[in-house]
């Protein structure tokens, strides 16, 4: 074990989710447990440069492993984006004595740790915390298996209204460029269509497809739309797209927003948040840094930070063609 | 008990909401009860006049009462607003025998039926469904307890983010032209403002009120808006309002929408139902009809279906007295 | 408004249940509404007797509206079962300057309140909080409503794997000695019997039902059983008795237990505590005291504390017809 | 593509669990998709015996993906073990020309379908369904991601209550022979310890623990125990064993029972039952038969059902050592 590390330090960054603080829980309590002094920095790159710091102890994290948001907060910095900010960030670090940074976020938080480590050296390691999966290294974020559960519960929630109406309605759902909860939540919810920016199902399609769904005694239909789908239309102007091409149609739409970044986080979350605080710390402490800790064929495993942000998180396609046969 | 009952209808109308299975259910199985011939019609007023009725036994209804939406399925009827649509219906109920016919819904549904009985003598019986709690003779409807609870679930989730973010979200719930699901709701989700159409806080007021409250050091808000709200802006245009005028807040909107009228109902919601249904049936074999079932003072009540439209339904104005002490 | 006061305590005593946490905010931002001091103290009468009060102010509840459990803690005392115990809660009292305390919690936290208004002459007011509804005075204690749903909740569950096997199943819940849980909860979960102290269906009668239930093509049945039932059998008993009598029938028993007193409170409890902690310390500050503040035709209404602690709540006897014909 | 292949039926087994509906709908839809025939066969392998079929369609399964237990009904059939039941079983499949048979369990349903394909060699496919993820070939059966939330669900309520009255909760869990639930759910409610059948942590060790968790100021205390643990004493056992040797401690006992089996599918459990399924249907087109479909490093594989059987299910050891540091 590394002699060196005595003190260490954890943020969130960007934004929630759920998970976050069971890392946080995760990442203190192993530093209790291997005697390591750990500080707890406050809305994320922001406190690190106004020195918002908190020596945090095993009873600090009681409490919280079920608990949604994020305990230390998050916040956006666009000082840290400055040579000035990062600077003063780094001498924050090192006038606390602090040894090495554990940053829980997505793409953005780790870009601001390799900055940190790139212009000043200071070692720093990533928990990938984001509802929306789109981070390479990792078959899973925290707070995705939430947010699928989140979704699909919703998604029932309008189905009891979609079917007693027999309407069609437009789901749309968050994930940023990436298809995950859509895809995801969408077969699990027994969506009749997924629009995804992995694949351009085109607007005729569509239109086919819902009418041949009508036309097959189908009652009722939902659409899940991720926010960042590629039609070239919002879920507003896809219901009036639809109206128009298909009067017979009663549209609906719902944005289902940001009550998907919240709540209790499921056990599949906590418990990888859990493992991914453990190795964190004990990383750092075996001396290698500059990883994200991530869950690769159910095992925890490194990759260097910068392929993290380099790489590509991909949908699984196999589930678009499970969501065909499924619809049949 | 009246011998002339042999045979009734129940139909549900209008919006759904959850606990008009367990109404359902309830009136079928107290027809079973007193071995009356029971008939569901599906899709509201427009399957009673095209004939879509189904013979229903105390199995026909087993494991529905946890059930959101309705079997019965609900349809707007424009053909039910022409004296030729509704002679029909009329026509199809003295075909198939029917004696009485139980409607559950909100106002459009009741003014259906009392039309239907100022034409043709018919016998009907209301049972107030909706979650707007927006009726007349009753402190409570049926799935406004169930949308409470969906409401509060979402805004506790909204708030995780809120709170890791310092953010303000302006939280759009619906109501029609109420203010019940935002105020009960909004005091139970804790919202530092609630903005319903019985009030006009004025912008001016919500805009003071926000700015008292970041100086006091809340470091998020949540602001409860009903659909029907008088600021004559909608929760977008809030939003916009907001920034331009308080700069510092970073502030998200949520529409909750049609997610509020699904889901398994509360148990409150069921045992109303199942008592509201009991009554609507043992009260047509007494030879009371024309009323609309509902409780008051924690007692089933008939209040004539007439007053049930006409009256209406006020907020507890005691209530944004508690609000306003809640968010010192 | 009385100007005598101007410091004010607040407890917990006895089973904790949801909505409590809502109470004490309510009563906390209550006092800091009206500029009055506000003690919290932990552990009921135990932490009286040891003077472990806490100043709070309206952050001090800040997130708690939520919650489970009280964050003042809940104890047994047997040390304010003494003269000398209640003695050194009363210095405490005086010795903080505080003019009256409310208390939250069941009949045993109200008698303790009593006493130390008859030995002392000190000022209290009472707020109902319990799982098990079993206080005079109110019709809905705190934390009910929430266990009536996490009880059909856990049914439904258990349902799906009963209607899957087709087995019986008994569920003991909660309730004391009085069958409010087992009543409302089994009438919404669709319970084929219940079994509840205040009627002995007596175990022939069961048989018959169960029998009567199975000829007539039941696949499953569920008996929610009170924890203080009559028959003189618990449910593990009354699983043997079955099966002896039975042989038919498969049976399984699920005793729901202490989960029934956690979780979120539902919508209804946050508002009704809400509610109660304004009525509570606006009561006290227009010097009545010794009351219970209560729910009863939907309006706040104070009771007596004493008759509170003689009355007896009773069930709802009609709602065991609507059970009856419910099962049909 | 098997050309042979016209008719397929599918059967569920055992202990139901959530995703069963979810895993039947994928092969009455994949079989569609094929223009498969497919039926349903009624409580398992007695159903099979009985000649309990029913032609099923796309539209058979509609509605059912979110719900928990299983639509074709479960029964354990003893004439099934008898070469009778057995030739019945497979007479009915022949009669009715069905050309491969899909069984959704655990062991004991993968090793009747063994049996049939080795005397009759009639080909079978399996998909893994159970709560307690005992079976080898795959990460993940269905209704164990469910169960596992269902378990952090309670436990968190139970939380409520122990962290209100310092109290120590012994927690009983499902998971047979394996600690599966045990150990997933204790990390992820944060229990303190987790008594699993496969490490024997010893009575003294507990005590032990508890008395040190006590000192250091720990308020109240989870301890899961899985049903098949082995100290040799079951949870009221352990309650009186400790509450004799450390008599400060206030213990209670929950036995979560069957709730634990029932409830709307997790979307994992969900996503995985429309994989699974689709997979199990194509493959028998592929000509492979007497294969279980399985989860591994997140992808579908098929394992030969008999070593599904042989094979034994391992505990993830290295999460028992994230508990001990998650405790520290």
């Amino acid at each position: 074990m590394s002699q060196s590390i005595k003190k260490m330090a954890v943020l969130t960054s960007g934004g929630d989710s759920p998970g976050m603080n069971a890392a946080i829980r995760s990442v203190v309590r192993t530093c209790a447990y291997y005697k390591i002094e750990c500080y707890g920095v406050y809305r994320g790159y922001q406190g690190l440069i106004e020195g918002d710091f908190k020596e945090m102890n095993a009873r600090s994290v009681k409490g919280i492993i079920n608990k949604g948001g994020t305990i230390l907060k998050s916040a956006r910095s666009t000082e840290f984006r400055t040579p000035e900010g990062r600077k003063k960030a780094y001498d924050n670090l090192r006038a606390m004595g602090i040894d090495a940074l554990v940053v829980i976020g997505g793409d953005g938080t780790f870009t601001g740790a390799i900055v940190l480590n790139k212009e000043f050296g200071f070692p720093v390691m990533g928990i990938p915390g984001t509802i929306d999966n789109d981070i390479f290294g990792t078959t899973h974020t925290l707070g995705y298996d939430t947010a699928l559960n989140t979704v699909v519960d919703a998604i029932d929630k309008i189905r009891d209204t979609a079917s007693s109406h027999n309407r069609l309605f437009f789901v749309e759902v968050m994930g940023r460029d990436v298809g995950h909860i859509a895809l995801n939540a969408g077969v699990g919810a027994g969506a009749e269509e997924i629009l995804i920016p992995e694949e351009d199902l085109g607007l005729d399609r569509l239109l086919e497809s819902l009418e041949r769904s009508r036309l097959s005694g189908k009652s009722s239909s939902i659409v899940v739309v991720a926010e960042g789908d590629k039609t070239g239309k919002n879920v507003f102007e896809l219901k009036e797209y639809v109206e128009e091409n298909l009067p017979d149609y009663d549209v609906r739409v719902s944005v289902l927003g940001h009550m998907q970044r919240g709540g209790s986080p499921s056990c599949f979350d906590r418990v990888l948040a859990s493992r991914m605080g453990v190795t964190a710390v004990e990383s750092i402490l075996e001396g290698k840094t500059n990883y994200m800790v991530g869950l690769l064929n159910d095992k925890i495993e490194l990759t260097p930070l910068e392929n993290a942000v380099k790489g590509k998180s991909k949908i699984d396609i196999e589930l678009l063609r499970v969501s065909d046969i499924m619809t049949t």
